[in-house]
């Protein structure tokens, strides 16, 4: 019988030799890979999942890998045990990063603007009640006499009780003389209890926002008693495994058992940021009585375990776009059982939910005067030009080089992304980096800055190609082909030099010129020009800043008055939050996916043609940006 | 080691010899005792339990075996081997009588007379639609036009679907033209899709109406398109093992993991008798989309797990009266999971549903002008008095005795049972077997006419006592005491002596006094007598056909013209069978629950006096019953 066996680490391609029985964990830390792992091997935390793509190892069933997922071949490293060859797929360093902060700034710089109604007034309330004792004169059942107090010191009818509820309802009432906790939840006309808490309660009443993203997730808890936003959690979606757009994603799921593994995977990316979340607000998960998802289409389908597939066959449609509420043990969340899940509602298969609910976070449904533009730019591009009256909106595919997909040295905006770059006239480089330390990589804001800084000090022509000479030191040249250095390895969070390539800056380039070609077809649509825009609202996980004439001298933006615009970050997720706040915003964003007009930039004639046009820096079509233009005279660089 | 071991099987007390890895129930069809098994030993029908008293047996894991009923230490006995000594308790064998008949004439005889509506507008609804395809120019979701078409063409507003449905939607619609059956079920204003099926729709549209009683549950079929009866099956409770009356099982709730159990044993029972009656009307459990029990307050709260102690604890007060609406799949039911579940409300913790919804089955609510009184003679019984405007109510503590507990002799309206009696001056005794064949024992209506009998042709005399002389060879003695052979053990079906014992008459007299003692209460109560009374409504097991003479002869009922008398079944049932046929009937069930007066007979300070004067045949104060008294000259017996 051999005693050891060889394991190759994919995408590392190591391999290394075990003693037969090594827990696989242990043995992934031998091999100086890395995996998260916060249970301390416990199989609880569910993080150090991996996939056995060849030999049979011995797996103890864990509550944290569901049945079904084990089947599709993935195993709990810390569960695991060596006792053959092995062939073990770690996941991408990407899908471990998180990032939680606690609180938010967002509203503190833009209650005062927002379209949503900022009140805190949500579906779901805390009450206490005092409910009398019975007698044998007034023989009221336990509900009975628990709903007549809810009604008279509190004034809602309770109409309804979960069974789960009624099941401690006896013992509730006759402890502590009748003083308790109630949680009521607005269904239909009337309320419905949903829990029963001693007084004073043990637990708070949360809610989660979730911006379900294609590359990134954002969970967010809020105190839904006083609308405190307690902490802040991102992450990778760990569905990335599975292909990084959703056209990708919508082509695994049509293999058996693949929709079953993407809506686990959004499952349980959700959970553990939501856990992640709840530790840093000194929350427990079953506090979280309402869950306010907003997503795009496709998420939003995988969440539910919909099959996505005619989303993406003519002519386009979803299964639904108003999403009617589920409950989150349905889905597997790990919050409250009786928790209630509203999913931002789809004005169709290409605008979803993450554009209704990020609208609530603009002032563009408040005013009828302005004529506004939103951008978000996410995976998919997705725009919206209107006002309250009216609203029309199209997608286009960006791509996810801003959100630190399909480049080389691009990140979401997580701690370690550089969010800010300056090259002075002389090439010296300098940058901020999310939460200080050694840059892991950049994100979208920082890659604008560095895209704009190189091409202002032509580094780069129009066309994107690097000027060799004028790199000088800083070009790099290797088997992936040439690239301008940003940092070198000694310096990097990796030990890896981190490097813009050429394909990086041609992706880039494609995504700022799928946003700018659909704005400005858009805009013709409407028969509206640009100069006619009062304002334009950027959205999108770029980071906390977007320097905004760095994006116009890419040609992202269109060249307005800088006053125009003004750039509001991840609007999905703030959306999301509105909608947990108040009932009104729930109302609110079911209106507004009724209210816009879709329009499918692929059936245009003239979309091509825009699109080739914005294929230069910043388009081939200079007079659009004259803020650029005095500075492109021949044989002169941008920064003379 | 042993090659074969003992086993002693109770309550019968015999032992055998078997060998080892014998399989358990093969070992009990050898030793000849009675054990039901339908599934053929493939550990599915769930049959064949038995409860492992002492020694370990082998267990395999079964479906039909839920883990938390296997640590009470049942277990299945086509599952089990035998590996040493066991002492095994096998059911009784009423726990596995079960009578299975295709409709019902409750109906046909009493369509016209009843207090609930006889339409069928269920709130559930089976439709047809075709669907649109989707085009670019019309990009409705899958769901929008799916709710657009059943408006159109039904008139339904179609506002909620459920997650389950959602996902098989776009498969759906995609289908066969579009030609889809949509389930729909009432919830508030509007309609929820709790289901689609491809066009021809391959399922049927029924209901299951469960009249849940401490002993005897029914479970019937109805389609719901029609409302046609199509089967109807009786069984014994199978929470009879944890006690006989209300009372015994709130008590053996107490103890840790009890409450559990008499809940998997309520839906145990449910889901056993459904199934035969699935199988007998030819329909699957899916198709069973709306479930409408009707049961008492301990049985309520026992089948949705509700702590049921403080029902009899002071002041008496049940969780609530009014049951939230439950899923059918919350509570284990193998129906369809989306199946709603309405339990028929309570009007007190003695006063439950089974009193409300039956009396949807009789006039009483239909008429201002007349007052009526209302008789339930279950294992407890429930008394009603009034009209359209008012109802007064109270319960007793009858006993079992006519529904086939607590007495040796005794058994439920079931094949086998003895459902009439007649005895002839001679002392001849004739008698009527449901479904024909060997008699297994006497239903409540044989033993009413049986006690009648031997009062009147002078075997017993005014206190419940055999003359012995009279009964000749009627009589027998054995270890159990005195009484009157019914049948010889070779003319009996289990091969036993059937005995009705002084024991049997004596819990037959406190049963009738029971009854009779409260309702006079109850009258004087109100202050009302006896011949204010225009009609008197009869319903309980008794069986098919009360004979109203028989059951006035020993005091059970008043003694008053006879064609006041209306004996009306199991009016339970009915009244559950009654609210799946109609949203009006829901509604007026649960109207009814809210307007009934309850009065405590235990405050009622005359109560022992007359309790006491009952215990007589047919009472202490034979003026009450002038028909009888004329018979009863001394020395002269009353068939003279």
């Amino acid at each position: 019988m051999r005693k050891a066996f060889k394991v190759e680490f994919l995408p590392f391609r190591s391999t290394h030799s075990f003693a037969r029985g090594t827990n696989l964990l242990d043995a992934i830390r031998k091999a100086g890979l890395p995996l998260k792992s916060t249970c301390g091997g416990k199989g609880t935390c569910g993080e150090c999942l991996v996939r056995i793509e060849g030999g049979e190892a011995r797996i103890r069933t864990s509550a944290a890998l569901p049945e079904e997922v084990r089947r599709l071949g993935y195993a709990l490293a810390c569960q695991t045990e060596i006792e053959e060859d092995l062939t073990v797929e770690l996941p991408r360093f990407e899908e471990q990063s998180i990032r939680t902060v606690a609180g938010s700034r967002f509203f503190e710089e833009h209650r005062d603007r927002i379209s949503g109604v900022f009140e805190v007034n949500p579906v779901v309330r805390k009450i206490q009640v005092s409910v009398p004792a019975a007698t044998l004169s007034d023989n009221s059942s336990d509900l009975r006499r628990l709903q007549r107090q809810i009604h008279k010191e509190k004034g809602l009818r309770c109409l309804q009780a979960e069974h789960r509820v009624l099941k401690k309802l006896a013992a509730a009432v006759r402890e502590k003389e009748g003083e308790v906790t109630a949680i009521l939840v607005k269904t239909g006309p009337g309320w419905t209890l949903v829990d029963l808490q001693p007084n004073p309660p043990s637990k708070n009443l949360c809610g989660l926002a979730c911006d379900i993203g294609t590359t990134t997730v954002v969970c967010e808890i809020a105190d839904l008693e006083d609308g405190r936003v307690l902490s802040t959690t991102t992450g990778f979606n760990q569905q990335l495994r599975c292909g990084e757009d959703v056209i990708s994603r919508i082509d695994y799921a049509r293999r058996p058992g693949r929709l079953q593994e993407l809506q686990t995977l959004a499952v349980q990316t959700i959970n553990a940021l939501a856990e992640k979340s709840c530790r840093e607000a000194g929350i427990s998960s079953d506090d979280i009585y309402y869950v306010s998802v907003a997503g795009n289409t496709t998420m939003t389908h995988l969440l539910l375990g919909l099959d996505p597939r005619f989303i993406r066959e003519e002519p386009y449609i979803p299964t639904m776009n108003l999403v009617p509420m589920v409950k989150a043990s349905d889905l597997g969340l790990n919050v409250n059982p009786e928790a209630r899940v509203h999913c931002a509602p789809a004005v169709g298969s290409y605008v979803g939910g993450d554009i209704t609910a990020g609208l609530l976070s603009t002032p563009i449904l408040r005013d009828a005067e302005k004529t506004s533009l939103f951008i978000d730019a996410g995976t998919n591009g997705e725009l919206v030009i209107g006002n309250r009256d009216w609203l029309a909106t199209c997608a286009c595919s960006a791509g996810p080089a801003f959100e630190g997909g399909g480049t080389k040295c691009g990140l979401p905006a997580i701690e370690g992304a550089i969010e800010a770059v300056t090259i002075s006239k002389s090439g010296d480089l300098a940058y901020r980096v999310i939460g200080g330390g050694k840059p892991k990589g950049l994100c979208g804001s920082g890659l604008v800055d560095l895209l704009a800084g190189l091409f202002v000090h032509g580094y780069l022509d129009r066309s994107g190609k690097l000027d060799q000479e004028r790199a000088g030191k800083r070009l790099v040249r290797n088997g992936e082909g040439t690239g301008f250095l940003v940092e070198k390895a000694p310096r990097s969070y990796w030990g890896r030099d981190l490097i813009l390539t050429e394909k990086d800056i041609t992706n880039l380039i494609r995504t700022k010129g799928a946003i700018f070609s659909a704005c400005a077809l858009l805009l013709k649509n409407i028969g509206l020009t640009f100069d006619q825009l009062d304002a334009v609202y950027i959205a999108g996980g770029f980071g906390q800043h977007l320097d905004v004439d760095n994006a116009i001298r890419i040609g992202l933006l269109p060249d307005l008055d800088r006053e125009k615009f003004h750039y509001l970050g991840n609007t999905s997720l703030s959306g999301a939050y509105l909608v947990l706040l108040s009932e009104k915003n729930r109302e609110l964003v079911n209106a507004i996916a009724g209210k816009m007009t879709y329009i499918e930039l692929n059936a245009e004639p003239g979309y091509m043609n825009e699109y080739t046009g914005s294929l230069f820096l910043p388009h081939t079509d200079i007079g659009l940006f004259p803020s650029v233009k005095k500075f492109l005279r021949p044989g002169k660089r941008l920064d003379d």
